[in-house]
């Protein structure tokens, strides 16, 4: 059976396309180095091999179920859970005085990208509860930390996001979940009761852990309405008893669980609070700025998502390769003799194509992913002000393309997958369509395609006076400035720079538009989105493009199918892919409101 | 619940947009009028809502399963499947002294629309039969037809076409199956003892029928290796007793059951042949010219395919625009008041993008599929042999197109469909899900993608000296011409025509390419089928609007809305999805051969 990711790609991302090693000239990585970095993600593959890979199949076949009481689950998740955590990886980001090993950022992002491929749904569990802890590490009271964070870190206690409810999906501001302040403790740090229900919680029960950490979003009792009126809550399953034990079971019940199409064996909940006296829950953070906290962990979340994406289609990229490469079939055009041998899949060009295209979006999705987890790293540890401060604009502009082109190009590819190997593809007999089946999720969950395109086109290219897309020009402008010396790269860098002064000047018309006319003005935002994407995945293959030439340059014969690999899958992208940003233009360009026009009987 | 189709829509296209009514005048259909076709029509949709759409889920949530010995199905297969062939939909399209109801190809299409878009996987036994019987209608001796026509008119025995082995795929001219001609009759016409392995046969065995009637591919031993030494066989399940009934088992052993991502109450198959002393079999028509005979069953399931896949699309088009009706939340991008209340899904400008581009598929996909299904109609039916012939090169065109272009832009088509659900559209608790998965198959079956490409772009393009490519220029032509009397559809006749003009010269730059070097000249011809299936549709949804706009003319008032939709929905295509093909004209113009140069060690 194929990698879970290809070891050679992965040392490129890390120590050439990014300079992961030279982290250890930074304070908190002062104890760091690249043998430290490898000796993790060998432990990485090695338990995402034994214990997620292993399973991931018979996750799927056999979904968690709820038999009013517990939730059962196949036992490889709890192994999977408990190898996961006593590996340390649920805090091995955290500093040491805080029970973690001081790990940079891309580093574990990297040892996580292991576990996504081999098993998205088992892999839900730890990826839910880091981002719960980094919640309470940032906005916990010292006696909230003590309570759940050791327990979050060590595996005895997982976390859950629970924001969405049935009738409000994707908006927000419209959560009907309350909380009541209680009378002995009203004054903002204390206790509550929270009354609601919350839907399509992942995570929000099952039998791996003593404990539940259910991040809340509620709205204080007479609190606005909107998103300023959002508070956050830590709302755990069992209350903790103060030597930090779970105690008795907190007014939170589980309504139910969702049957999704894949990611089988994430429990996807229905949870009901406060059915009873009203569920037990403290504000984490201010009162009101639930949402702004919230979205600490859900744009760390959102690269989360990029990455599953990037890593589905990775290992589904792996494994058609493999089948290409081993299975005879048919001959190419130029051959009419029927009787000379079959040719392997691989020869034929159109699965050459399947695979390119496949490669370009899988390499090129777990390069922004980490890229964009390099840049979270800068943020909290580079060494200039400026650059942390670059840095975090970058970020901002780059979340919601992490996020939705991973997910989105991430299908596409898993269905090209799917098509190298025909009939056997669709059969249950391969693990292709498994994999066609998690990926679809991404899409969805952490905001829909057209919410990321409303984040990017109406808030990010638009905040801080337009700080967040110049940071996004000058990191472009610098790899066109790089590519320039070799030749073979220029075709493309002038077809990139050409694109990019299109972007320049389509954003500045629908910036005016916006002002003028928000509904039209962002009407199209979701293509836009795909075009921004379609530019920032052409440039993080341009990037890599660089470095490969150089490698050739500088060793000649050195690792040189590889490089080369890399530049043909840059062209690829550039020369097949990147056009199709051109027809977004034109249509935004126009504002063509086809769509927007359309009236609802018309349908 | 949603429609299975929309009915209006239904009507536009047999008597609108093509003149199913006027076939009354036809030899053939003098006993026949629009009354009958309605009410065929109509005893379809109760049908299919009845007996197949009630079912669907649960046909998909409890596959067929095989004991060693039989096959066991859910009950509601068979009462299904008796329904159907009850009502004489199995023989409906045979001449009256066969024991049809000698009604035209294209009301049939129109009516087995309402069971593809009700249940794919249970229209999969009727439809396969159908086909078989088709063969042994146009290829059968008058003896083979008395014993297995009659049965599978009335639904006593089911068909089903047996191609695809292990080790072949879609190379078919390297099948290993073989005959050997019975010594007391070797005539041609004769018994036959076949060996062999076939892989993937939907419907290979079931528990609804007395008997299966395979129409297996095989080689005569001896007779030359490649597609000239193959022939048909009719390999029945029971050897028939001279009166008909089922007698004795034949050497026909179901292997096993494979299992799919979808279709799932669909059998699917691995069958052995001559296990122990070889199943008998007798040829079907020509010796060596099995391919050729096969084809015509090919031709016409790729129609039905490309049915499938827009039912397929147009179910879930249906149920997701329901959807967004009904369901409230958010605002629009304007509305910055929390207490406003929420409005319906379908009024934010991207959920209309989703509902249009379906509408465009969905629609676009069954227009093009009953003007495919009319020419088959009129191949054998026309009055006038020019016509007749005209008809066969248009069709010969646009089989791989109608094949490919509405499974391909289906998935993309359910795949919005889900989006518009968002999280509820990926659980199992709503129908999109298994629309989803069901649709994955039709990009599969019947020739992947990549074998469509090379039929469209090195077969049908230069056969018959460019008549086929010639016959659907000047039909486009024609729809060309009859835009120009309205004004708003100039700008969509512009676009299309400057499209038209592109590909001939891509198509002539390709055929001499072609020539000299048939895999650099066929090695794109992927992108060259998108590009031409986006042509296509392009022309079927400007015929659609040319119809919509002189009714509006005609009859001001009436019905507006309806074809105010067909026109925004012509705008969309044309203005939306059409300029992607000139993506693919730009590489195909460069002869870019960039995936064809990836080697296989830069993967």
């Amino acid at each position: 059976m194929a990698e879970l990711l290809n070891d050679r790609d992965l040392k490129f991302l890390l120590y050439e396309f990014l300079d992961t090693a030279g982290l250890s000239s930074r304070a908190r990585y002062g104890e760091q180095s690249r043998d430290v970095f490898d000796a993790v993600l060998d432990t990485a593959c090695a338990i995402a091999q034994e214990h997620f890979a292993a399973h991931n199949a018979e996750g799927d076949a056999n979904e968690p179920e709820f038999d009013g009481t517990v939730v059962h689950m196949i036992a490889q998740t709890k192994t999977a859970w408990d190898a996961f955590a006593q590996a340390g990886f649920l805090a091995a980001h955290w500093d040491i005085e805080e029970g973690g090993l001081q790990l940079p950022e891309v580093v574990l992002r990297a040892a996580m990208a292991f576990f996504c491929s081999a098993n998205a749904a088992t892999t839900g569990y730890p990826f839910l509860t880091i981002g719960a802890a980094n919640l309470l590490r940032a906005f916990g009271t010292p006696q909230q930390k003590k309570l759940y964070l050791a327990p979050m870190g060590d595996g005895r206690y997982a976390g859950t996001m629970a924001l969405t409810e049935p009738g409000q999906g994707s908006a927000l501001g419209d959560i009907k979940t309350y909380a009541v302040a209680q009378e002995d403790d009203g004054s903002g740090s204390g206790s509550y009761r929270i009354f609601g229900q919350k839907m399509f919680i992942s995570g929000g029960d099952q039998n791996l852990t003593e404990n539940i950490v259910h991040m809340v979003l509620a709205r204080v009792k007479g609190d606005p309405q909107g998103v300023k009126g959002i508070s956050l809550f830590i709302v755990p399953k069992r209350l903790p008893n103060p030597d930090g034990s779970p105690g008795e079971r907190n007014d939170v019940a589980l309504a139910g669980l969702l049957h999704k199409m894949g990611w089988r064996n994430t429990t996807s909940t229905v949870l009901s609070f406060g059915e009873k006296q009203g569920a037990v829950g403290y504000l984490l953070g201010k009162r009101g700025s639930g949402l702004g906290h919230m979205f600490q962990m859900m744009n760390e979340a959102r690269i989360g998502v990029g990455l599953f994406g990037a890593c589905i289609a990775y290992r589904a990229y792996l494994l058609s390769l493999e089948y290409a490469r081993e299975r005879a079939q048919g001959r190419l055009p130029s051959c009419k003799d029927p009787l000379s041998p079959q040719v392997k899949l691989i020869q034929h060009a159109d699965i050459r194509r399947l695979l390119l295209a496949q490669k370009s979006i899988a390499e090129g999705a777990l390069a922004l992913c980490l890229f964009a987890s390099s840049l979270v790293e800068d943020q909290h540890s580079h060494p200039d002000s400026a650059c942390r401060t670059q840095a975090g604009h970058l970020l901002e502009f780059l979340t919601p393309i992490v996020k939705s082109w991973c997910g989105k190009q991430g299908c596409l590819s898993n269905d090209m997958a799917i098509q190298v190997l025909g009939g056997s593809g669709y059969t249950r007999d391969y693990p292709l369509e498994q994999l066609y089946r998690d990926q679809r999720l991404n899409p969805i969950h952490e905001g829909a395609e057209g919410i990321h395109g409303l984040d990017l086109l109406g808030r990010k290219v638009v905040m801080l006076d337009g700080a967040c897309y110049r940071a996004f020009r000058a990191s472009i402008a610098a790899t066109l400035a790089e590519a320039a010396p070799y030749a073979a790269l220029q075709p493309l860098q002038a077809v990139l720079e050409r694109s990019v002064a299109k972007l320049d000047e389509i954003t500045a018309g629908l910036i005016e538009l916006q002002k003028n006319d928000p509904d039209r003005g962002l009407a199209n935002a979701t293509i836009y989105l795909d075009a921004a994407g379609r530019i920032v995945a052409s440039w993080i293959w341009l990037k890599q493009a660089v470095i490969a030439s150089a490698c050739l340059v500088k060793n000649p014969g050195s690792d040189e199918a590889f490089y080369a690999g890399k530049i043909q899958a840059a062209r690829y992208y550039i020369e097949w892919e990147l056009p199709g940003a051109s027809v977004s233009f034109d249509l935004l360009a126009q504002n063509n409101a086809i769509p927007l026009d359309m009236r609802d009987e018309w349908f």
